[in-house]
């Protein structure tokens, strides 16, 4: 058995320590664009991405070195996802001062900045994975890696979700456009860092299918619990404004269900990603432990 | 001798086929999000990054299919210079109105939606690189296009660039901070049009260096013809709000030099450009004719 806690303080520090090493410093003319991403990517954050990247590839590859082979590309997830935030929290969006207790990437540094400041740092995802002076997998393997992440973040994914999500705020929404909202906004960047993590390790299509399984049951499971503690958990518990989804009139899982009903849809689904892991044996046990714990914050 | 105009109303044609070919398609779930996109790609545009990204290709091959090799990373080129566009005509940064004498993306579709709708070109312009059933290079050099472009496009190029240039408004800016934005913010992009496509064709070290150095000399001449068509030519002429860079108390080059010695100074860029090219044969000759038409929008 994993003990969750400990391994997630653990992999924290691993994914903190790539972070820093893979991170522009904020020195010369761009000095203060650069601060302005490192103040948003290191003011906190649970790093589920580059953690479930390290998790499935330690779940194919025996080779010791792997964090080390992976870490660009897990560093690169983690740039992806907060360029979404910054720009998500964005006046224009959904207009959000905090972010992780901490004030918003735009009302520290500025909107234009802010703007910029997630373009960077979309961009720099890629150039993370390109960078061949860099540790990484094999040239082959590196292009599937861009063009899985560029698949899972661009218009077909993450972007065009949150472009789904605005344009149906205040409106009634069927159950299969939420559902369409959460695996492009959520579900296609979380499903890729596990893919990426397997792909990246030399993962065979049959253990990447699993994988894809997984992820997306645990990028599902992982937006049924934002929805869900949108309503129950307080601003300071989340480090967000609490209430920000019903404020926006937005289509959510509560609304749909009510709390008890979406509680057990987000146990299924953490049940739907443990099975896809069948097939695996004991080097699954974190991603087995890290479905569970996504579950554990609905609690 | 190239007939300039009659080349580049060719040009475009095969660009416009290119870019129709490949942008995706504004059809499902994502149609309204994938408008907005062509919406600002299709408006119009003098292609002028995958022009010279073709041309440097065909300046190093022989390959009659090289057009066609190339095409998806000058599509990319044309997608991440329209998502840079669209970012700033936004209104926390250039609010702008006008382009290419239409409404701007956020005028037309809302401002969210412009500012996702440039995240999606951006991140597309990555999947077109590196998605292996579009024509390309091999793996390797997919992968260097990938990482050269992700360079030029990011914050220590055009995203670094347009954060200085903000941050730049309504200052006293030495020459040596204009120069870096013009850089940055124009010249790195342009540059890597024209490295681009002599990679993707093939080129050699000594091939690459000059046309490094002929695109670093026509970027810059680029930006001073821009500079200074913003202060002489018409809103009607231009497609966007003329004397906009006075308006935001931008540093410009003829607010330094005066319109007179700016010109001089493009004509020298562009000479600089064409000695770049004195080791090329007669392929050479559209690079040639390019650098010369960017200084004839001067007269």
């Amino acid at each position: 058995m994993v003990d969750i806690q400990e391994y997630l303080a653990d992999r924290r520090q691993v994914v903190e320590r790539g972070l820093k090493q893979y991170m522009l410093p904020a020195t010369g003319d761009f000095s203060v664009h650069v601060q302005a991403m490192r103040y948003s990517l290191f003011v906190g954050g649970k790093r589920v991405r580059p953690i479930l990247c390290l998790a499935a590839a330690g779940c194919v590859s025996d080779d010791p070195e792997i964090d080390t082979v992976l870490m660009p590309a897990a560093c690169a997830l983690e740039c992806i996802h907060t360029y979404s935030l910054i720009h998500d929290d964005l006046p224009a969006m959904d207009d959000d001062d905090l972010r992780r207790g901490q004030p918003t990437c735009h009302k520290r540094f500025g909107e234009a900045e802010a703007i910029l400041a997630g373009d960077g740092l979309l961009t720099y995802g890629f150039e993370l994975l390109s960078n061949t002076g860099l540790p990484g997998p094999d040239g082959a393997t590196r292009l599937r890696l861009v063009a899985c992440l560029a698949g899972a973040a661009g218009s077909l994914g993450m972007v065009g979700g949150q472009f789904l999500d605005i344009d149906s705020e205040d409106k009634d929404v069927a159950f299969e456009r939420l559902q369409a909202i959460h695996r492009a906004k959520t579900g296609a960047l979380i499903t890729a860092a596990v893919v990426m993590g397997g792909m990246g390790a030399g993962a065979d299509s049959r253990q990447l299918e699993a994988l894809t399984a997984y992820g997306t049951a645990v990028g599902l499971a992982f937006q049924i619990v934002d929805d869900l503690l949108d309503v129950t958990a307080s601003t300071e518990q989340l480090g967000k404004t609490a209430g920000s989804d019903a404020e926006h009139g937005k289509a959510t899982y509560p609304a749909f269900f009510g709390i008890e009903k979406t509680r057990t849809l987000a146990q299924e689904a953490v049940d739907k990603a443990c099975s896809a892991l069948a097939s695996f044996d004991d080097r699954a046990e974190p991603l087995r432990a890290l479905a569970q714990y996504i579950y554990s914050r609905t609690c």
